[in-house]
């Protein structure tokens, strides 16, 4: 990984750290990997955005082929849909209280839009937001695989569509995160395999009260490449756009497949075997253990084994790498969905490192 | 904490969940009480702005009589500086180095700064960024008393004045962060006692090479109360203004201080004896531990095992507790200063829940 090094050394006197620094050609060389993976299993992809919450981003996914976004709350799907988004899935078991119904009713004009359901009540509660015009809101039965998190029992999607369309609304499939794949190509592997159990048991639900399941939606990342199914339509990969050292550990993608880095500064060392880098919880969030690290520095053994918000503790192994106060480095993320929270905006460069341009990330701060 | 619960009842039509509430009531007692403490041992108070990122609160923490505002980063510093408060300090060892030299600059052109620094090469770069006027910019020398993160030891900070001295910077004193300070009354006070040590050493080595210390400057809300010596000046709470579990486990705020929580609704029931919340790490961080959970629901024994980015996994105790899907309950966090990170505003209260003002994070987003 001393590519992330590289670039970033190219860059550095034009930007400040830290900073979240995005290799276009490396991201791009991902989205395309996924479509073409996709298209060959003739598999819809419908990327997660709240990886990036990015409209740029979101845009090269549908230019690749992508059908459309999945969005994680009603406020990343309105800054989408206000950018032009007009086939969104919010994959979630949505509440429709508070003025979250006149803001679903106003999403549901201004976009196809498909909203996740687990339970009786959440339909009521979405058909009284949509009022007289309920056909215009698709819903999608979110049913359980394995993660014990949101999801009905399989056997009982085909109640919760009869109960939506009993109110108006119209359900057009199943979708189902196999959240539950750990480490291990095996431990992916089976999960998937739950995943593909859970779905068919659905769509036989689904078809048993008469209702055709148009779309049977399957996450995650790390079960991608098990997702080949027949009985799957679409998936919906957030985190495969940047990969992160979690990613990596499971096996789902390569380290050369990394393509979002944190830029930090060594500020201080005056601890012996030790820096402290500008890269703390407010950049990484606390995503990790003593044990791996709160992330890792690319191209050398070194780990954050301790943060504070705004220090990030380096010790530094055995070895040549002892920077100096002032250095630049890449810290790779475990997990790079919370960095997107921290900043206005992402730097995108190349591995060259030369070109430089700033996207926005328009959907930060919108989290419900 | 039934009284979180109150509030929130009556706000709930008019807000969505997850929302940051704030109870202006509790808050201002908060910043009246630490006031009027550090007004009787004659320090003045600098409250760390990190914590809220909210130039409203700043407002209020200058009104109740705060000297200025501490800030963790130049962004920070440039949001606050832009709103009119003119009395900066940069707690941290900054490094002056890319654009940040002459965002440095200019912030000394429209405020009194004084930035941190534990090393002569940032005392170099510092001088170097600004240019024709270092004396415009005021350091404060970072010294170590057992967090063993930043800080020179401090027999050096004598060494370190001279040296910002030398290049025409203007040294007016020492501070110190008693980070190591864990749960208990006699662990803060001991963390409280190292920091007196440190700061009286710091001191003296300043005096050594005729340098006046005129400010002394101690951390943290947790070693608050303890910090009343002859030798330290002034104070830089940053989470007092809120409160969380964190400090009241250590017992640095009692349950009733905390003016803070999230409000999240329950949307998924499917797991026997356990509810799902739309409060994830995407609002709360990933704070905390299995032992202890990842935030509580106030006015209950219950508190979340896990979460997932959107997802809060929320076991139910034995007892009478058993919210049901659109049931909205307040989540006190246990690190406040993360939450104000995912929100683009601040959803302002009191105790009764009857008023309603929404305050933009401002400085959300400037992290460099």
């Amino acid at each position: 990984m001393n590519r992330l090094q590289r670039a970033l050394d190219a860059l550095v006197e034009r930007i400040d750290t830290p900073a979240p620094i995005v290799l276009v050609d490396v991201m791009q060389g991902n989205i395309d990997r996924i479509q073409s993976f996709a298209n060959q299993r003739n598999l819809k992809v419908r990327p997660h955005v709240k990886t990036h919450k990015c409209v740029e981003i979101g845009r090269r996914q549908i230019e690749a082929g992508a059908v459309g976004i999945t969005a994680g709350n009603v406020g990343e799907a309105e800054v989408f849909a206000a950018a032009g988004f007009d086939d969104i899935f919010l994959a979630y078991p949505i509440w429709a209280a508070g003025t979250k119904r006149a803001r679903i009713r106003r999403l549901a004009e201004s976009a196809r839009l498909r909203v996740g359901v687990d339970n009786v009540a959440a339909v009521e509660a979405l058909a009284d937001a949509m009022g007289d015009e309920p056909e215009r809101l698709q819903v999608v039965i979110e049913v359980d695989c394995g993660a014990r998190r949101s999801g009905a029992p399989a056997e009982a999607a085909g109640d919760l569509a009869l109960a939506a369309r009993k109110r108006g609304l119209v359900p057009v499939g199943v979708f189902t995160y196999p959240g539950h794949g750990g480490a291990g190509r095996d431990v992916r592997q089976r999960a998937a395999q739950d995943q593909e159990t859970a779905l068919t048991t659905a769509v036989r639900s689904l078809a048993d009260v008469g209702v055709t399941a148009e779309v049977v939606s399957a996450g995650s990342t790390p079960t991608l490449e098990f997702s080949t199914s027949s009985v799957i339509t679409e998936i919906r990969p957030g985190e495969y756009v940047f990969g992160d050292l979690n990613n990596a550990r499971l096996g789902s993608c390569g380290e050369d497949q990394i393509a979002l880095f944190v830029a930090g500064t060594v500020v201080s060392d005056w601890v012996p075997g030790q820096v402290i880098l500008d890269v703390g919880t407010k950049a990484l969030s606390r995503e990790g253990s003593p044990e791996i690290g709160y992330g890792g520095i690319a191209g050398t053994k070194a780990v954050l084994g301790k943060l504070n918000e705004y220090h990030g503790f380096l010790p530094l192994p055995d070895g040549e790498f002892r920077p100096s106060v002032g250095t630049v480095v890449p810290v790779v993320p475990n997990h790079v969905c919370p960095v997107v929270l921290g900043f206005e905006e992402l730097i995108v460069t190349d591995s060259t490192g030369t070109s430089l341009q700033r996207w926005p990330v328009d959907a930060r701060g919108f989290l419900n």
